[in-house]
């Protein structure tokens, strides 16, 4: 880094470059930012990043955050019981939200099955998963995990463990993405279409 | 915002989403970011913020970043003083950093002529750069506003202000860009490169 700017703002710049997505010049920009917007909006950003550490920990039931013993989901009465969706991050229940589609509960596993990484079913607490589904009387579960090695592996491996229960298990499907022109599907996704292809 | 997150979670979201150039799924991102990242980092973080906003000032002579009185390079006395480079914004002087090609000094005009947003050259204080440059007894000018309307505009006022003090005063060249394709040169920087074309 240029010795141009002070040491503060390149620390600063050093800090942001550290997050997800963000570049070198990214961080410059919001370093600037931070530099520019006023003492208030400043306390507001740090005030958020604290109570988010401080107050943001897993639902007891279902993983999903929460700034309570359980989450929005879980302690949401309307919700219907019997269905579980079972993702592996709470950024899964976003998306499932957002879909508006459906109206069961959830189970977060935080992760997904990679023998590779050290992660076998105990570290998902699958076990614990089972006795939930046999506990609550859950009538279907629906497996969301991603659509990657790893959660396609979590998902036969959940369809495989949950057999003895006689529950109704189902995965989202899979296929050609809404909007997209089959002239950019891979060929993966191509052939799952093709075998899934439903008679109209 | 989907109620599935926890409201502590969602206003760090929004904060994040106020940044420039950081959309609501980066915002995500960088929110989980925290969330996930352990309780050191965040801390260093959060330090690094406040230290920008409370360390941080304009550089006396120059307007460039500083967190003390005089700027690294004004304080640097291995730069020659005869030559000053006037730049919009602090961001300038690190791209001529960069370049490695310049050894003088700074100015920072913080901002640029613009009569439409009321900013005439009292709000930039070029009185009193005039003057420094008369004190200073500088030898050469270079100009490197920006290659935009108001950059243009604040480079022709300052040439004109100029004139009587006799200093040799430049302006970066104008150009098709070192690395690009003449089909992509827009149709003004082809003008320009054509009217400036050197003898080889």
């Amino acid at each position: 880094m240029i010795k141009a700017f002070p040491p503060a703002l390149r620390k600063l710049i050093d800090e942001f470059s550290k997050m997800p997505g963000i570049g070198v010049r990214s961080a410059q920009r919001l370093a600037f930012h931070v530099l520019q917007s006023s003492k208030e909006n400043t306390e507001l950003l740090v005030r958020s990043i604290k109570e988010v550490k401080e107050n943001i920990k897993s639902c007891s039931l279902c993983n999903n955050l929460s700034e309570e013993d359980l989450c929005a989901i879980c302690s949401d009465r309307s919700r219907d019981r019997l269905k579980i969706c079972v993702v592996e991050e709470p950024s899964g229940i976003l998306a499932m939200e957002k879909s508006g589609v459906y109206d069961g509960i959830y189970h977060v596993l935080l992760g997904a099955l990679s023998p590779i990484d050290g992660v076998g079913p105990e570290e998902l607490k699958i076990g614990e998963f089972v006795s939930r589904v046999r506990k609550e009387n859950i009538k279907e579960v629906i497996i969301a995990t991603d659509f990657t090695t790893e959660g396609e592996t979590t998902a036969l491996y959940l369809k495989e463990i949950l057999k003895p229960l006689k529950v109704k298990v189902t995965r989202l499907a899979r296929g050609v993405p809404v909007g997209a022109s089959l002239e950019y599907a891979d060929v993966a996704t191509l052939q799952r279409a093709f075998e899934d292809r439903k008679s109209e």
